[in-house]
């Protein structure tokens, strides 16, 4: 193997694989990237099994000339090292070329690195996936709905499903549903389907959340299949593997109230704000913080910690309607919520202090946020 | 005591003077902010017993009316809950009061705190000092003698005193100097005396850490005022306060080498770079790495790691005299040192592949860095 490369696509090629690579492996050559040369140009391919992500370098790109191949091959080589040698590397130009034993030479200007390299036929093999029924959308709808529901999945091991978000296609439409017991998040959206596709998949947050730090936000379509036991997510260039979670995903539909008692509409920066400073003085690791509606066209955002002091604020509502209510919840889980939705004003559902409420933006569906109360009057 | 004054202000302060707060202190009111309103405006002072901080917000600057005191007076708040609050607060006035028993409310809007205080008699009183023999230089000057000299330090308590660096003023000069006992650093400058004064303290590594995170690059004068256990440096609305170290600082003149074998010029940024990348694959904790002077207008860097490979680089050399040699040495040490120095050129004089080397700008004797070679050849 031996070819040329730019080093700038070099450098964000082997950092997208990057993502996948992690030193606690029990697989040896998996703390490896995998580089291969061919006419085409250069791939690259890192690993922790569950996650498998390639990146293509052309060689060329319009009338540029990216990669210049002299001999075709491919070699593994040690992560961590390689992605920091790339990136110190002297000059715009790099040359790669494995000798014998698999001993690698990275030549940059006055600069010559000699790697002690893996055997690439040792490499695992990436999933076999039959593109017949891709589904698309832009790359930074997927985005927004990543971001709108994975920061909602189980962080405990007790229920690995909920560790996921569940993904349901049906009617040309994606929902993406993400639960830890105590709060959910669900996201819908229209995508473009070829046939009438149905699927019902867990996808690990995990693999979502670094999938979200390698898609550029642009508008571009993105493919995405889905078979029994991977998803795979094909942008230009880039293949995103990951495993699906095995095991049904609960039914969360009889979770959210389809009554309300109680129903407020705030200003979302103004709401946020209050809860966040209410959050300084709350309750446990959660900072629970506490919610009434008062007289006049307010609420009241209040927390107390008996050692250090207590919070009281007014924030003006816009909308309130039904019953009276004092309820108490986590402060955290709140934020986390309100970051999601977009839009000057949010409406909030409730049925009762120990019922679980709806978080929406005013006049849009689309989005929902669910949050269990905590008992504290 | 109550008081309105602009937030802003009210928030660089109490970040100023939380520098110096703790929350790992055996003096439990440590952990608060001292808050004094006077005619003349509010003095905040933090302290870890080591270092003290009074940041003075005046009632004017110029036209503008930055604090209004309603009642004089003094209290002592939880550093830790006050710093966040008041970053949060939602207008860009706060007014803050204290009630009965230590009561304090912090209002600002619609938004409320009572915060339990704390007596601020109990509060420890700063040092007293007489500010006779204050010597005074720039602001940026002194930001960057610490920058060039309090990296060297020594982290490990088994010699407190190289924990420090050693300050001597004499013949209206400063002299910094720190070492680890692997490597020194050392940086002259004239300053303005009042006087023939004559000091020679070791100020904490860490105290000088802290002063320059507070102070602005600018070339305003600051005022140094040294005492028998305490040094105070007076900035505009500020003071800080340090102790010194105990004990006598070792003489550091005989370890600097006054011959030289091998002299050599290189390009600073080059010369950093090339022992980045040989870093890589250096050995050791500390990353040991190889300098060799080869035939021709160059310097070789180069390192070696069995398991992973090694690395060989030229470096053009613009001057090289005097005697061959090959010398290993820390790549963290070179690199702290070449960062510290200025100019496009640096010289390093050897006196044998054993004994430390000294490395400077070229055509500049102000600063001094010095490292001790490591045996490996």
């Amino acid at each position: 193997m031996r070819f040329t490369i730019q080093r700038d696509k070099l450098v964000e090629g082997v950092q997208d694989v990057m993502k996948a690579v992690t030193s606690r492996t029990t697989i040896p050559i998996l703390t490896g990237i995998k580089i291969v040369a061919s006419d085409e140009g250069v791939a690259l391919t890192g690993s922790d099994s569950d996650i498998s992500i390639e990146s293509f370098i052309p060689k060329n790109q319009g009338d540029e000339v990216i990669v210049e191949i002299k001999q075709p091959g491919a070699i593994v080589l040690q992560a961590k090292f390689f992605s920091e040698i790339v990136k110190k590397l002297p000059t715009d130009l790099v040359e790669i070329h494995v000798e014998n034993h698999l001993q690698t030479v990275i030549r940059s200007g006055k600069s010559e690195f000699n790697i002690n390299g893996l055997d690439a036929d040792e490499y695992p093999h990436l999933p076999q996936i039959e593109e017949e029924n891709a589904f698309k959308m832009p790359t930074d709808l997927l985005k927004a709905m990543v971001r709108q529901t994975v920061f909602a999945v189980s962080t405990s091991e007790t229920r690995p499903i909920l560790t996921g978000v569940n993904w349901q296609v049906e009617n040309d439409s994606l929902t993406c549903i993400a639960t830890d017991s105590h709060r959910l998040a669900l996201r819908k959206a229209k995508i473009e389907t070829e046939g009438n596709d149905q699927y019902n998949v867990v996808i690990p947050g995990k693999s979502l959340n670094e999938l979200s730090k390698i898609l550029d936000d642009q508008n571009d379509l993105i493919e995405i299949v889905i078979t029994e036991n991977q998803v795979l997510f094909k942008a230009e260039n880039l293949l995103f593997f990951s495993r699906l979670l095995e095991g049904n995903y609960p039914d969360t539909s009889r979770l959210i109230p389809t009554e309300s008692k109680t129903e407020v509409v705030v200003g979302t920066k103004e709401f946020l704000q209050a809860i966040d400073r209410a959050s300084l003085l709350g309750e446990g690791k959660n900072n629970v913080v506490k919610f009434s509606t008062i007289d006049g066209d307010f609420v009241e955002i209040s927390s107390n910690s008996p050692e250090i002091g207590k919070v009281v604020e007014e924030i003006p509502s816009q909308t309130k309607d039904g019953e009276d209510l004092k309820i108490s919840f986590s402060a955290k889980f709140m934020m986390d919520a309100l970051k999601t939705l977009e839009g000057p004003e949010i409406k909030v559902n409730f049925t009762g202090a120990m019922r679980p409420f709806i978080i929406r933006p005013l006049n849009d569906d689309s989005i929902l946020q669910l949050i269990l109360p905590v008992r504290t009057y």
